[in-house]
């Protein structure tokens, strides 16, 4: 770390989408940020920053870091960008606080800016409850008990890899559905699993919605495919 | 469900142990809790209800769930008795609330308690902080990002079993350790992984320690071990 930086850098986790799952530390961490940054679509406003916007106020700079919305990996320019507007306000002695949906650090864009920003300048990264939390409690499953191991899996694998991964855990977490929900559905039947898979829609929203997979046809990136194997009675 | 039964049943996740992890939610549920159940040792205070103790009122009855401190999985009749007690205040028409160290549905000792009175009662879930969040956020480092997968293993599992879910994820995350620790690093030292493994113990308490597995030679049941693998930049 360089001495001459005095800013620091938060990843706050803002939870899945119900306000009320946000936690005090990322309250108070918000509270006290003179910047907020934030994901958000190429126009329109962002998803993360609707969780906590009635907590920001109006003396805070916010730094809307803006992903185009096609598939695959972002540019690497966005990161770029929005690292050096970060590093920008790190430098005058800002507390910048990057509200991520669910947990920074799993499958969060923050990775991106840790990753550029993480060896120059302090950094806190405040934990948020993640989707497999939320879509775990939504459907009312235990995720793993036990001796269970539990595999998180993009849907965007290949179809081996994903039938292999799938196979290698108890439970598995099939995370990025979109427009790989059929591939998925086919992969699963496959393995026979299919009838053992619940897909959580819009987990913590009021749209919440939660249903056998094999009955659904479409699901928006965010959803989560649950497929439990094994005995769960303990 | 029955229609006569009243009572609400709540697993609520109370985070890893800082209490700035709780969530808006879980306060919201406890202040409306008539019961409030925790996991505790045969004799002595309850972890989970340490977190939460500032906001417990003392107009709320409480249950204790004593668990025998030793290896292995609990007998059921720690469970049997712990659903019989709820199950009791359920039909009486309380709001019962069972506090849950980190997220209720990632080992928890609630899934013991689902499994019993899940389908004789409402139930709702309030997700909490996991470990995995907490732990990776104490070492700041990612989880998974982009197209990585993420594999959650108990250390207990058989040295082969370990080794092939370590190897089938990009990220492990090794849980469970305590006596176990020895083990794990010469499991993980014959993939040639050890020195990619961090070590986390007491993740979100004052005496939080985050150091190379490597150089780590005790660490309590709650520990957990990240071992990251392929690239992290975006």
């Amino acid at each position: 770390l360089t001495q001459r930086a005095r800013g620091r850098l938060f990843g706050v986790g803002v939870g899945p989408g119900d306000p009320e799952f946000v936690t005090l530390k990322a309250l108070r961490v918000l509270a006290a940020a003179d910047v907020v940054a934030y994901p958000a679509p190429e126009t329109g406003p962002s998803f993360a920053r609707s969780i906590v916007g009635r907590w920001l106020s109006r003396g805070q700079r916010e730094i809307a870091i803006r992903f185009p919305m096609r598939p695959g990996p972002p540019p690497a320019a966005v990161y770029d960008d929005a690292a050096r507007a970060i590093a920008a306000e790190l430098d005058r002695d800002a507390r910048v606080a990057v509200l991520c949906q669910g947990d920074p650090l799993l499958y969060g864009s923050f990775c991106g800016l840790l990753a550029r920003l993480g060896s120059r300048y302090p950094v806190e990264i405040v934990p948020g409850v993640s989707s497999l939390g939320a879509c775990a409690a939504a459907a009312a499953v235990p995720l793993v008990t036990r001796d269970e191991s539990l595999a998180v899996i993009p849907a965007t694998l290949a179809d081996e890899k994903l039938a292999s991964r799938i196979a290698a855990a108890d439970t598995a977490a099939i995370v990025k559905l979109g427009r790989h929900l059929a591939r998925v559905k086919r992969v699963l039947g496959r393995l026979g699993r299919l009838d053992d898979a619940i897909c959580i829609k819009y987990a913590s929203l009021p749209q919440q919605q939660v249903r056998p997979l094999a009955a659904v046809d479409a699901a928006p990136y965010f959803s989560m495919v649950l497929v439990r194997g094994g005995a769960r009675t303990e």
